[in-house]
């Protein structure tokens, strides 16, 4: 899951931001139709609160793609397909736009199939997991994502020292009569771009949340950037990290080696592998049951007044929240979102919205 | 997953076990076609080393059996069936026999599917999960299980502490050319199972793994009997358990939302959800890519030496070695097992083995 970063206090049209965003990619080589869905991605970062994966990663792919590790036009290769399946190889096409054409198939092979799967090697950044999932949840289907990089190595295994696998999210959209609940989270205690603003910051972190070069527990994040780097502590750590790495190992079998773009041929970082696989309940035991055994379990959640008065969370709740507040009020970048696309406004004559 | 209990010293031998277990449940009514996969299971339980869920079990099951909480004989009702997918209610036939019965059909559809999933309502306890994922990764197939029991809730949600799910654990066998990877574990820090016995013993645990029932931390296992009860943290503890639970949200959704079994009803102790998906490689970028991939992946972990000279492992490779040594030298069963059956075999006039 993308770090959640303080939004500036300015407010900036939704529209603005999207039509800015897809100016400058498609000043930078990429065909409309492909820079549509990137700019929507983009934006749906920030309106769910995950600002490191909202516009503030646009001045990262305007480089890339000016770098030429994102191409702009192109199509995706077919490797495998059936009525309920597709495995394809997006040759480092946008990722946001691969996501949408297998989007597209989905919502088409659902509808006589009880269970779709695409796999995806290749593609590039695709962004935040969670919104990805809302296309389904939203016609009350269960979605299944995982997504990973098969170019960066931060995560060992359980009692070992050596990075072999990254922070390996695995994101899920289950839908209820009301809001989805939107799980979307790393395998690992936290994502690589938290250590990184810590480091980038020379701060300290919360907790003993890495492990250094030798495999002994340490909050300083400047270890990551050490040779030999240290590593990030899969999720339960000390005593349980050895789940954690299993969910990780569960992210990688399904997002590299079933698309079969993984680690064996060394990969540089800007590549990703994606599983997506869709759900419809109503040919399981059918939507009135399923409907009704998650309002029943989502009311015994909020049933609960919560230890200190705070109430209880669900997943993809707050992120939910914080879409519908800006998309009413605005929305509030990264801080350092604007100043990050400056230079590219300059370069390619696309000036930056203003403030509301 | 089922806690690891040490083994007697005592050797008995597979068959014999296997014999014994079929033979009492046939006595007390289970059909000998049902029989036969619950006590290969069962066996499984300590080949594997989770002897938690071996033939430690098997009192319980005779137990169930005798108070009619599971059937002896009867058919799987077929809520819906595809080429790819069925949804079965099981009403308390043997979750053991019931999962043959899924895994035939999954390996038939497999020929011709490129993903075959089954979701089973209401069978009875299906026990170790490692177990029911060998049969996939021994032809090279990717298999994802979840199983859980909805008249169970010891598990509240990230900032609470009224249970509302329980321990939700999720596996998957992964195929590589030699030994599988077979993920299986709870998605809270441990088992209900590990705490009962803390409890039966009266001790403390080694961590404070459990919430009382305001929500405090806390090592004393007393807290799961109180009244309020306490709850298992999940996975993650206080700075991540919101991840752990997300992940037992996935389980919930899975085993027990999907095949229409749930918590609504306020269902006994006696059944349980499933959500079985198999996932064939060679229809997504190939068995070759596949491998290769998972190779590399696992011999990159193998390649560290470990902190401390410990070596690191993989999921499953503990319980493949448990098996593979115990299959040579004879089974070391729970200390608690002979003594738990000696009741059942007066009763039933089936002598239990003698130690080799």
């Amino acid at each position: 899951m993308a770090s959640r970063a303080p939004g500036t206090s300015e407010r900036y049209d939704a529209e603005e931001l999207r039509a800015y965003a897809r100016r400058t990619l498609e000043r930078v080589g990429i065909d409309a139709e492909l820079a549509s869905p990137m700019a929507d991605r983009l934006l749906d970062g920030d309106l769910l609160g995950h600002r490191s994966h909202g516009l503030w990663f646009l001045s990262t792919y305007l480089r890339r793609i000016s770098d030429g590790h994102i191409r702009g036009s192109g199509e995706i290769e077919v490797v495998h397909a059936s009525a309920a399946s597709a495995s394809w190889r997006a040759h480092r096409l946008p990722g946001a736009w691969v996501m949408d054409e297998a989007t597209r198939l989905i919502l088409k092979q659902i509808t006589s199939e009880p269970v779709v799967t695409v796999t995806i090697a290749d593609c590039s950044h695709i962004g935040c997991l969670q919104s990805f999932l809302l296309p389904f949840t939203d016609r009350g289907l269960l979605a299944i994502l995982t997504a990973t990089n098969p170019g960066v190595a931060s995560v060992a295994a359980p009692g070992g020292s050596r990075p072999v696998i990254t922070t390996n999210p695995i994101a899920m959209g289950i839908p209820t009569r009301s809001e989805p609940i939107l799980v979307d989270q790393c395998t690992s205690v936290a994502s690589n771009a938290l250590f990184e603003s810590y480091a980038e910051r020379g701060e300290r972190l919360p907790g003993q949340w890495l492990l250094d070069a030798t495999g002994r527990p340490t909050d300083d994040p400047q270890v990551l950037r050490q040779d030999p780097p240290g590593t990030i502590q899969s999720l339960g750590q000390a005593d349980f990290g050895y789940k954690g790495f299993g969910f990780g190992l569960m992210s990688e079998a399904l997002s590299l080696a079933l698309p079969g773009y993984g680690r064996r041929d060394n990969p540089d970082r800007h590549g990703q592998g994606v599983f997506l696989q869709v759900i419809d309940p109503g040919r399981f035991a059918g939507t009135d049951d399923y409907f009704d055994e998650l309002d029943h379990l989502v009311g015994s959640i909020r049933a609960d007044p919560g230890v200190g008065g705070e109430g209880v969370r669900l997943p993809g709740e707050r992120a939910l929240r914080s879409r519908a507040e800006q998309l009413a009020d605005g929305i509030a970048l990264h801080p350092d979102t604007p100043g990050r696309l400056r230079p590219w406004s300059d370069e390619l004559g696309v000036p930056f919205p203003r403030p509301r």
